[in-house]
C-alpha cells in the first residue's frame, strides 16, 4: 500500500454538509475515500479522452439467443482479436434474451472499434461500451 | 460570502501528484477550488435525477433558418410557455445554419419535457437539453 | 422472431451518406440494423429515467486486492442482497488490482442505490454502474 | 433545402409502436424527422471525438456574482480568446447567484481547453462545456 499525503481542504459550510449527507447515504464510511474516488473518475475521464491509453472496456449487450448464427459470429470476433479478449460472462434473462459482458483490453482507440464491431453485429438489441483506464 | 471550514483529506502520493497536475493545466489556483468544483458537480448530477427538483435547462440547437416556420413556431413554444422560459440567444453559423440556446426554468421534470418538444420541432437539425440544478 | 414491418425514411442525401460511413466503419452490414440500434437506445435511455423499470446493472470496479477485508466485504453485500445478484466476473490487472464486474437485476431505483454502496466500499479505486432496461 | 432521398427499414412490430408512442410525447410529427434526428446526433458524437473537428461550445456556468474579480477575469479570459468567443447570455438567478452561457468557436480540442478554464475560475460553482460539432 502506497503511503498517504494528509491535504487541506476549504469549503463552504452547507457544502460540506450536503456532501455529508450524499456520501452517507452512498455508504461512504469517511470524506476522505469519497473525495479520493471523485479525484479518481475525474483522473480516469482525462485519460480516456486519449485514443493510445490503456484501458478495459466491458462491452454490455443484450442479444436474442435464438438468432442463428450470433452466437458463432461473437466467438469468432472475440478468437480473432484474442489479443485483445479477457474473459466474458453471459447471463439468462428471459425465454428469448441473454445479457453478455465481454472485456477487452487494448487502447483506447483499439478497444473502441472492437467494442462497436460487437455491439453492431447483427442480432445484438442493445449494446454499450464502457471503459475504465488501466494506466 | 458563506464562511469556510477546513478539512483534512488522506490521499496516495501519486493520485495528490496527478491532480496537481490536471488542475493546472486546467487554470485552478488552487486545490480547494478543484476538489469543491469535484462536490458541486457530484451533488448537482444527485439533484438532477429528482425530476422536483429545481433547474434550468439550456437547450442548444443547430436548425436551418431557411426552413419556413420554425423560427414562429420557436417563438409560439416559448411564448406558450412563457412561466418557463427566461431568455435565448441565437448565433449564425454560416449561410444555412443557426445555433440558439434557449435557457428554461422550472422543475426538472417540467423544463426536460419542454427542452424535449423544442428539439423536435421539425427543422431542428441538432438538439441537446443540458440542465443545472439552482436548489 | 417477430415478424419486421417495413417502413419508409426519408432524409437528406448528404446525411444519409455520412451515416452509411459511419455504420460501414462500426460493422453494420445493413442500415435497418443500425437504425434498430439507434431507436432501441433512444428508448432504453427514456425507460432508464423512471426508478421503478426493470433492468441489469454491470457494476465496474477496479480495487487493489492487498486491500484488507474489501474481498470479504464485496462477498457479504452481495449475499446481504442475494435477491439482486447476478452473478459476477473477476480479472487480474497487474500486481495489485483487480477489475470485478458484478450484475446486478432488479427495479432501477434499488440497483443503483446497491451499485452505489458497491462502488463506494473502501479500497474500491474506480467504479461504475451502468444500466440497461430489460422490461 | 437539400432534396430527399428515401429509404426502407425494417423493424419489429412492437418496438415501431414503442418508438411511436416515445415520437408522440416528444412531439415529433412525423417519423423520418425522428429518425434523422437519431442518426445526426449519432454522427455529431463521432465527429466530437476528433480534437480537429470545429465545433461550437456552450459553456454554461452558476457563479457568485458578489465573487470580487470574477466576472472580470471572465471578461479578460473572453477577451484574450476574441477568437473563439461568439457571444454570451447572462441571467439572473437570485441574490447571490448568475447563470451565465458563453459561446465559443473553434476547434473541439481549442475549445475544450478553454471552456475548462472558464469553468475553473476562482468562484464558479458549477461549470459545463457542452459540444455541438459544425462540420
Amino acid at each position: 500500500m502506497e503511503q498517504l499525503q494528509r491535504i487541506g481542504v476549504s469549503l463552504e459550510g452547507t457544502l460540506l454538509e450536503q456532501f455529508d449527507k450524499l456520501i452517507e447515504r452512498q455508504g461512504y464510511t469517511n470524506r476522505s475515500e469519497a473525495i479520493r474516488d471523485l479525484i479518481r473518475n475525474r483522473l480516469t475521464d482525462e485519460k480516456l479522452a486519449d485514443p493510445n491509453t490503456r484501458a478495459i472496456a466491458a462491452v454490455l449487450m443484450v442479444y436474442d439467443h435464438h438468432q442463428s448464427r450470433l452466437a458463432q459470429r461473437l466467438i469468432e470476433l472475440q478468437h480473432d482479436h484474442h489479443l485483445h479478449t479477457i474473459s466474458s460472462m453471459h447471463v439468462h434473462i428471459d425465454h428469448h434474451n441473454c445479457l453478455e459482458v465481454v472485456l477487452l483490453q487494448g487502447s483506447v482507440g483499439e478497444i473502441t472499434r472492437l467494442g462497436d464491431r460487437i455491439v453492431s453485429l447483427k442480432g445484438v438489441k442493445l449494446g454499450k461500451v464502457n471503459l475504465v483506464a488501466t494506466d
